[in-house]
């Protein structure tokens, strides 16, 4: 069944478990983050990745952050230091745990889940300083429990509100193409249950429409240049038994042509007030295409994936990534030497491309941004 | 300087001498083609590549495959052995080396030239059928050298006719955008000096307008899966000085939105007689990228490169490749196995979408059926 891509183990003392999807897929590997640092690592380097799985894994890395600052100026091991009565009250506790989330969302840039769940357990933290440090603890490890399991309960929704929209597409493309009975979906990275707590958000809906009956195959964009498509949904998807084909992010347009496509979906990682949506770098290019040939394209992305302080696209700031994501491959030298390398994550999808926006709380057909309004104020 | 692709060594008992593609842009080797076996491992696993390249290798298959016919029955060294008068007749030799060179012809059905090729040294062979084959030999050598100082002659005169469109587009996207002073080019694959005997075809066109003096810098996709635009087409543009940036093939889109892209510029593998135009996987998605941002789509290719046979690119065949190209890169698996990969070496640009394409004999702008008619039988 569905894996699950992180998992706080034990109470306040505990620690983050993460699918180090770094490894996948040819190993499945199990790592631990047992303080901010190696959370914001984890999370810089996409060990854990997708905007909902770091939003749930940056508020655990709270919890991380309160565990630290109990423990200065202690001498010997961890847990069995930890004394109801610190030192360290609960007010300069917050002060630290401040610092510690402003890090922990630098990690990441574009994404607003991030910087959303960061936002809520600081506000809990703060509104709980009064308190004594345990009580100020428990108060956040509630809060980020709260937000993973919020987190599943979104996944899940999400699918349920989007499962109607896979279907034949009315594309003039399609028509006495290949006679198929099934049928099929273009997605791009990984917006399934390895990029949140609960089953994802593009996939949920494939994974919903799976459960009601559906027939239908994915092609997955390979998604060059860290390839979350070939190694984590199709990795991901074949576990499902959903029948899968991955191809390179060059050659949708082609089977677009070839009437080979019925829907394009993703996932977001900043949708701005109007309905603009950052994504994985190649989802602009994919929804001109899907547009071009006549194919809907979705997005599906939890509610906090908006960020109304955000106008529109251009105001989105988008994460540089190091060149040697695209100059190296397995340490193989694949650009050379002495050349410019341009490797932004993401780019952006202007609302005017969008079929619809598939979120928890319901869909916006045709966003724009008082569509967008309408449904963020419900 | 501009690097030599393909070189042939000696006379009627030499070699050929190609640069090993695979190995760029880590390594630098020449590797030698001594028999039409080992010709056609190097066209098939693309050690020698780009459609007027491997027409000129094929030619020479022709000349390895007459010193592999006069061997027969002899024992000991190779071209101590060849005598004038060889047991061998001339026109059994030409049935072998046209059973040769089917076999050579099959290594890549899309590309046109090679077929091109082998049919021009094949008629030769035949109109030298009456002679020894000593005089057979020497006339299918100097058909081959021929082909090859047409094809350096054809690059020249591609880059003549085509600098002049190395010009700043009147895209409605570029206006007031970042105030850059040169002009940007975007292109796919290799189409450089490494895919012809010459200096390229749509690297040539940028060989000139530097000659003449235009500034300007060049986006290479990477071309996955093989990633020709970063290994190759980069490698060669960083020697030749020209300001290079290398990026995936998703990100086109993004700066072409942007406002960074003057001009697409791509080779061609087989060009229908109405225009349509075959080329490297990615290729047609430029192209329709390219018209939804405004921006010109050239295609610059030998009139060899042009099938008159081929009604229109509906009919052109298109060479599926291994599924481990895509599955594993470097030994390193990218796609689980269990999923299918579809890996099309080539896709098909219709006429609509291509702005002019740039011949030796003259430019095709608005191409179609009448006017790629006029250009050819000129």
């Amino acid at each position: 069944m569905i894996i699950k891509t992180l998992k706080w183990v034990g109470g306040i003392n505990g620690y983050l478990e993460i699918i180090d999807q770094r490894k996948l897929p040819g190993e499945y590997k199990i790592a631990r983050c047992c303080n901010v640092k190696q959370l914001y690592d984890a999370i810089k380097t996409l060990a854990v990745r997708g905007a909902p799985a770091i939003g749930v894994a940056g508020a655990y890395g709270a919890v991380l952050s309160l565990q630290k600052n109990i423990y200065r100026g202690a001498r010997g091991g961890r847990r069995d230091k930890y004394k109801k009565n610190s030192a360290v009250s609960a007010i300069s506790a917050v002060k630290l745990l401040k610092r510690d989330c402003e890090y922990l969302a630098s990690s990441r840039p574009t994404a607003v889940n991030l910087r959303w769940a960061i936002d809520r357990v600081v506000k809990c933290a703060k509104n709980s300083m009064a308190g004594t440090l345990y009580e100020l603890r428990k108060a956040v490890l509630k809060e980020a429990d709260g937000i993973c399991r919020e987190d599943v309960e979104m996944c899940r929704k999400i699918g349920a509100n989007g499962a109607r929209f896979v279907t034949r597409a009315s594309s003039p493309w399609k028509h006495g193409q290949d006679g198929r009975a099934t049928i099929s979906v273009l997605t791009h990275c990984n917006a399934g249950a390895l990029a949140t707590a609960g089953q994802g958000t593009a996939l949920s809906v494939l994974y919903e429409a799976k459960k009601r009956g559906k027939k239908f195959r994915v092609f997955v964009d390979e998604t060059r240049p860290l390839l979350q498509g070939a190694r984590l949904t199709a990795w991901e998807l074949k576990r499902a038994k959903i029948d899968t084909t991955v191809i390179c992010d060059n050659m949708a347009a082609a089977i677009m042509k070839a009437g080979k496509i019925d829907m394009v979906i993703t996932g977001a990682d900043r949708i701005a007030s109007n309905g603009d949506a950052a994504n994985k770098t190649g989802t602009y290019g994919l929804s001109v295409l899907a547009k071009a040939h006549g194919i809907p394209f979705y997005i599906a992305a939890p509610s906090s994936t908006f960020d109304l302080k955000t106008k529109t696209g251009k105001d989105i700031p988008i994460e540089q990534r190091s060149a040697d994501e695209i100059r190296f491959y397995n340490d193989k030298q694949i650009a050379p030497n002495g050349v410019d390398i341009y490797n932004p994550a993401f780019d952006v999808t202007p609302a005017e491309n969008i079929t619809a926006i598939i979120t928890e709380r319901g869909v916006i057909e045709k966003p724009n941004k008082q569509r967008v309004n309408r449904l963020m104020s419900k």
